[in-house]
């Protein structure tokens, strides 16, 4: 990679550090609109610093920020997906410092959304700002889509999709950031499962009554698990909708050979999560197949009647449970979820209420993308062998901005496992956070360099 | 019945009135003991004005305020079960009143416990009063039984009936009170269900993890359920615990003329509910049959994983569901439990921790006794044939006073299934308080005069 870019971002480290503790003093919470408007302000602002126009997208919600910066290379197109919004900062007295001080302890920031994903926005910034002072220029074009609902579940990101479509366009997108845990090996992430969240509510009568009443009366509780179970086999773990499988690919050999490199931690997930084993007892490439190519029905939640301390003899009045169905490559949320009403209705289960709270396809981007093996190149030639991970077993909202024009996305970066995002004290290493600016700025230069 | 007692307790309205005014101004919670040494004082002097010299039986809780006062006829004995502790006021904005005021209303007592249960003593209290007034003596012996405890599940109950077992002994007992609904019949209840209280706990993991991991890590919502239906099949309503129904008596001839003149308010019951039917569609004798005499396992409360507004993908560390098992004539609680512990290691379920909270024998009263005869003739002189009901679908701690010594038990008295016990404002008419002094008074003039 470019020395004097690399030089140049490590002279600067004190500066660029600023950039992503100037982001995360900003407040920005989606779920209340706290400091929303100001965020918003400081991103166009912080956008402008690096020469671009940005433009503010209108959705029904907060603005996405879009802005494009033209490369030397202008034929190719590196694509920015971050949010401005962060995780509310409760619980706030489990916070070592203020969440939004971004004290520097030891090398280590402390913050909300310094590593989700105030960073990604940030080490872009210094990305295109290092070529930008070395050079004066970019070596490959760069479209920033900063959207500002990420921790509320992206609700109007369909929207910017479909009518911002003509924006979408580029080689690759660099999803939020990604992990490398201090000196150890990047990684790309490449696919990932869908999702279908519902929630199912059985209401069979006004009140919860005095459980006397159960001989007589029909529990809605019960009603729920003769449901739950006409869903899923909970002895077998065999999901029980008709055509649930039909359009299931499964792994081909090259994704086997993908496994078979995975540095899935299977004892430290373990002795993490404090559980005995994995389901079925499987270890090795028979785990990490179901953890990646296997679709679920988990159960999320439930709840009905009395769940305080002690006893209470109540028969309740509703009962209602939570499932993600985490879909695999072939599948597609829309016809899950119809096989589910169709399901529900052929079954008789009509008196369950089915409530749809999100649902997403699941997404792949081809190893072989010009996009995707600059950034393999990049990160090789930076940090290592990376480990590339075909599929994940969690959800991204990547193909909203991906699957119609076949683009591919890839999550990397220099993130912790360990970070804490979701929860009090936050944090990235200093040292991370240059990385992460090393790997854009590399990418940047590999496709600049691409015919 | 006798004509200068009735004249005496009509007469004396407005001193008896005030009587359970004075017992419901004195607050007397075991929940939180507020009030309680003053009420045994209050509950000690009552008895002593009616001419009692009461013991105060202690056990490991509050104490039971036993009194004996021998009759004209000493052969027989009225016994008497009531509580001197009321369940809390909370909501307590709910309360149009104070509910320590005990303020009347258009011929309405309003107060925490003036229908459960503080009226229970005091219609006693007069009732005897009124012999001791106009004859200077009782017809029959009685036993006051005033436990502090009932509205926290009489845990030192069990205690009280082993330790002081020599008191028990009476013809039969009045337990609290009963129901007549204003210029309705009057209902003599003569048996209920047992129960088995239990709790099933399934831990998978030392947290909630992220539901990502649900392909590979067991959820312990659905172990719930697989336990759940293998305890009870929801389709069929048939319990598959081996041997659950081999002790049941089913009910006799007898048991099922006495179905048939039951009062059981169908539509009522529906209309309260807000139901649109019963199990399986049943309806008339069906139905009762199967509330009175089939036993249950009634899912009370179950939880698991996140429970709150919206949707968060999570795979849960824990499930738990609290079930109680109603048990009929026959079957014995503690074989139950038995049952259920050897239904869970053969079914391989040593994972599902079982916590127990409660069981009770069911418990039938033989209404062919002199003492159910007494009760019956003296309501129907008093107040038009009675409803008697062998069994009803709840359960009482009857059968710790009354099965080792096969005494029987009757519920009679003149409250409300509308007084919104355990409820704000809780009340009793006036008209009722003085018919249920009635009612005693007669019950001990019946007794008096047998052999």
């Amino acid at each position: 990679m470019d020395a004097k870019v690399l030089k140049y971002i490590e002279d600067h480290r004190d500066e660029y550090v600023e950039l992503v503790r100037k982001l995360c003093q900003q407040p920005s919470q989606a779920s209340t609109g706290e400091g929303i408007p100001e965020m918003i302000e400081l991103v166009v602002s912080s956008l402008k610093a690096v020469g671009a126009e940005p433009r503010l997208c209108e959705t029904p919600g907060n603005p996405v920020v879009y802005a494009y910066i033209e490369g030397e290379n202008n034929k190719h197109t590196f694509g920015f997906y971050d949010h401005y919004d962060v995780q509310p900062v409760d619980p706030i007295e489990l916070w070592d410092d203020d969440p939004y001080s971004a004290v520097i302890k030891d090398g280590v920031i402390y913050a909300r959304g310094v590593a989700d994903n105030k960073n990604g926005l940030a080490t872009k910034l210094c990305a295109v700002d290092a070529y930008m002072k070395v050079y004066g220029k970019i070596p490959c074009n760069v479209k920033f889509f900063v959207e500002g609902e990420e921790e509320i579940g992206s609700p109007n990101l369909p929207y910017f999709a479909e009518h911002y479509e003509d924006l979408l366009d580029c080689d690759g997108f660099n999803w939020e950031s990604g992990w490398k845990e201090p000196g150890g090996a990047p990684e790309i992430h490449l696919g990932n499962k869908g999702l279908l969240y519902v929630e199912y509510v059985v209401k069979t009568a006004k009140m919860d009554a005095h459980s006397c009443n159960a001989a007589i009366v029909k529990n809605p509780a019960w009603r729920l698990i003769e449901f739950l179970t006409s869903i899923k086999d909970p002895k077998t773990d065999r999901i029980l909708i008709d055509g649930f499988y039909d359009d299931i690919i499964p792994p081909t050999e090259d994704d086997i050979e993908n496994l078979k490199q995975d540095n899935f931690d299977e004892e430290g997930q373990k002795e993490y999560l404090g559980i005995d084993g994995y389901i079925g007892g499987l270890t090795g490439l028979e785990l990490l197949k179901k953890n990646y190519y296997m679709p679920t029905a988990n159960i999320c939640g439930m709840v009905s009647g009395y769940i305080g301390e002690g006893s209470k003899t109540v028969l309740p009045g509703c009962a209602s449970a939570k499932m993600d169905f985490r879909l695999v490559p072939g599948q597609k949320a829309e016809k899950i979820l119809q096989l589910l009403k169709d399901h529900m209705h052929k079954n008789g289960f009509d008196d369950v209420q089915l409530i749809v709270h999100s649902y997403q396809d699941p997404f792949r981007a081809a190893p072989d993308s010009p996009f995707v093996k600059a950034v393999y190149s990049t990160l090789d030639e930076l940090f290592g062998t990376p480990v590339v991970h075909y599929m994940v077993s969690g959800t991204s909202p990547m193909p909203l901005f991906c699957k119609k024009k076949n683009i591919p996305a890839a999550l990397f970066g220099a993130t912790s496992t360990k970070a804490n995002i979701h929860a009090p004290n936050e944090h990235l290493e200093v040292e991370s956070y240059i990385d992460e600016i090393k790997m854009i700025a590399g990418v940047m230069e590999a496709l600049g360099k691409l015919d």
